[in-house]
């Protein structure tokens, strides 16, 4: 294959830079064709060079910054994770004009603007689409293929080990430190579930979302978070009982006010979705995000959101497309932040609220619940109340109203004398109401 | 907005032409911050001048030929269809070094290397993301997200007549005549339905699909066809009875020969799949494609596959991206034609086969149909016989076996004297047996 080579530098070799050695060299031959030059990997920055047997020895170093500063390197692979210093590897590098592949969500949800500041300055490319959902071809769609539309809506489910939870404790009805405990058993979860279970890796992906769809830098900051480990099987009956599930959903909405001014709600937080809502059925460790836009309507992607193949999968293209721009010349989409829409807080968000109630059976009770909604301008969709003996289960299902006037009545029926208990309380989505 | 505009022509003013049209100037200012430059509307070629109200009449002309060779213009959009004289119109703009944006999905299956020679001749981009799935983005995906991965499959419904048809068959057991009558009225088929039902559009998408997927020119001759007209409500009854569904697919399968060959099946004919399969619940005018590569495992893409806003909004995404290539003085990624797969002929295709019989009810006729099968070589994953009064219903599932054996066991099993009528041979796919 004629062409200079395009020389490749690879920042960690775990799981995913493992898969990403193995791909590169086992498919040499096809990757050549599809750039129209070799692409070499001349160099695999490690944490200890002795545990890396499957690598040729002469390429490991555990200098990471003296790799992407080399001069034989045009590309920069990045699959270690973490803010630092992983962050001034990758700025070095786009600095000097390497092209930048990253599956780094963290790093992205935080810095993005300097990092595209940095490839701007040089004229590298910045590619990520491992970032989100593993090998779901995701964000290229969300940059490119819809690049002349315009995005309302982004919903999906992006972690695999909370999805995993989520469906153990429906399955067995198990409580929430049961299910976690299994997953660790089962590999789903980290030995410090923190980053999953909080909603920490979610919010990262939601941030890189809602910034690709709506044109605005959106970062971690930005994002409303709630993990799971406050869904009870009490919450997870209530959700059955109408015929709902409960998913960890990151969705990001464009918002547009009263006086015409957009803003931008990203959030990230389990909510009751219907059975029949494609998401529902999305089991294990697989990811499916939904996209909304005015031109193209309703678009789903499904796939592995995680995994060293899937992931490596997504790194793979990326590397393809900065080496065909290096042979072709040209250059990849920069960040489009032009738009610059505010970040919604939560309490401005509008979504709808299932709450279930345990409160004494006696005539008023009704009436002093539904009293509570009218005062707080929250507008009621449906209600269920089923007597048992002296006390009685009352669920209350809402409009779309702002989550602060939401909280507000909760936090007022909790204080009513004749509720015994706020049983569950939980935000629903995938129903347009 | 800095920059110099980008020129735009766009051959054809009618559904996917008038949406272009209005987001092209709906949106100006959108498309001009995410291009880098303005994207200017410099002529629109049309059948009647007269009838295209909603275009400013001076940008009106009846002269396409006249119109992609003006030097005002850098990028031609071509919504017309047909291959001729399209064909002569698009070859006249790229062999000039304008960029094409085309949703001529009939013309790729024919000309695609013709047109990307002349692409490359002049450095010009070649996008056709339209052409296949309306506004689903997946050729981008197939062309770049997956660039570095090995694709073995892509099975999907592409062309939404068809499933609409087959949903009402199934939905009100409606006979093929009845339900494309209905479709017609409802305005989901044409009056001339031929390149639906015949199976044609579709077929014309899985030449491209196969050609992105495998890098490997596959026209539309290479494309074995059939189309729904012989679906009959028993068809629908023998698949319900087994809990399966009937959908018109496109197939495209790299197949690795005993020798290590690699050659790629492509086809469009009716198959049962499982009720559980994901392609099973898609209805109406949506389309949803499977996708199965090594790395990235199983990936399904869903949305809607026609109509005037969607086409257009990938469209618009293509249009976005060759004029970010203008700006940034890239390109798009060229035809990857470097694996020249041979085509597989259908009766070498491993296919499976579900065949239900009416046969006279007496001893020895499963012996006799089994030792038929035993004959070809064919394995029979399944047998299931009801008797009724004098006669019996049997129901074969075959497993994988080369389609010229199944269809010469049928054929066989059709001339046995106590088989009184072949009443369904279907095949059977999304099952791994």
């Amino acid at each position: 294959m004629a062409g200079t080579p395009v020389r490749v530098a690879l920042l960690g070799c775990g799981t995913v830079g493992t898969e990403v050695v193995r791909l590169l060299t086992g498919q040499a031959a096809d990757l050549a064709a599809r750039v129209g030059a070799p692409v070499e990997l001349v160099g695999v920055a490690v944490r200890r060079a002795d545990r890396h047997r499957d690598v040729p020895a002469g390429l490991l170093t555990t200098d990471a910054l003296g790799l992407v500063s080399r001069d034989d390197v045009d590309v920069v692979v990045e699959v270690v994770g973490g803010i630092e210093p992983t962050r001034q590897w990758l700025l070095a590098a786009l600095r000097a004009g390497k092209s930048v592949v990253t599956a780094n969500k963290a790093l992205l949800a935080e810095a993005q603007g300097e990092l595209f500041a940095a490839a701007d300055a040089s004229g590298a490319d910045l590619y990520f689409e491992a970032a989100v959902a593993g090998a779901i071809p995701l964000l290229r769609p969300l940059r490119e293929s819809l690049a002349g539309d315009r995005i309302t809506r982004v919903m999906g489910i992006v972690n695999g080990t909370t999805n995993f939870i989520l469906s153990a404790m429906e399955e067995t009805g198990a409580g929430y430190q049961e299910a976690l405990s299994e997953a660790a058993r089962l590999g789903y979860a980290e030995a410090d579930p923190t980053a999953d279970v909080d909603g920490y890796d979610a919010a990262a992906k939601a941030a890189i979302l809602a910034s690709l769809a709506f044109h605005t830098r959106v970062t971690m900051g930005d994002v409303h978070r709630e993990g799971i480990s406050a869904v009870t099987p009490a919450d997870v009956l209530a959700a059955r009982a109408l015929d709902r599930t409960i998913k960890l959903l990151a969705i990001c909405e464009r918002v547009v006010g009263e006086d015409g001014t957009e803003s931008v709600s990203a959030r990230v937080h389990p909510a009751m979705i219907p059975r029949s809502h494609p998401l529902a059925g999305v089991g294990g460790a697989f990811n499916a995000v939904f996209v909304e836009a005015e031109a193209a309507g309703q678009l789903m992607f499904y796939g592995q959101g995680a995994g060293g193949a899937p992931t490596a999968s997504a790194v793979l293209g990326d590397l393809v497309a900065v080496a065909r721009n290096r042979v072709a010349g040209g250059r990849g989409p920069r960040e489009s932040a032009y738009a610059d829409l505010a970040a919604r807080p939560i309490a401005q968000a509008s979504t709808r609220y299932h709450i279930s109630l345990d409160v004494a059976d006696r005539a008023g009770v009704l009436a002093a619940v539904a009293a509570v909604f009218a005062q707080h301008d929250v507008s009621i969709a449906a209600v269920r109340q089923e007597g048992r003996t002296q006390d009685a289960s009352l669920v209350v299902v809402t409009h779309r109203a702002p989550d602060a006037a939401l909280r507000s009545t909760v936090d007022k029926i909790a204080g009513l004398p004749f509720v015994n208990a706020v049983v569950s309380v939980m935000r629903v989505e995938g129903e347009d109401q």
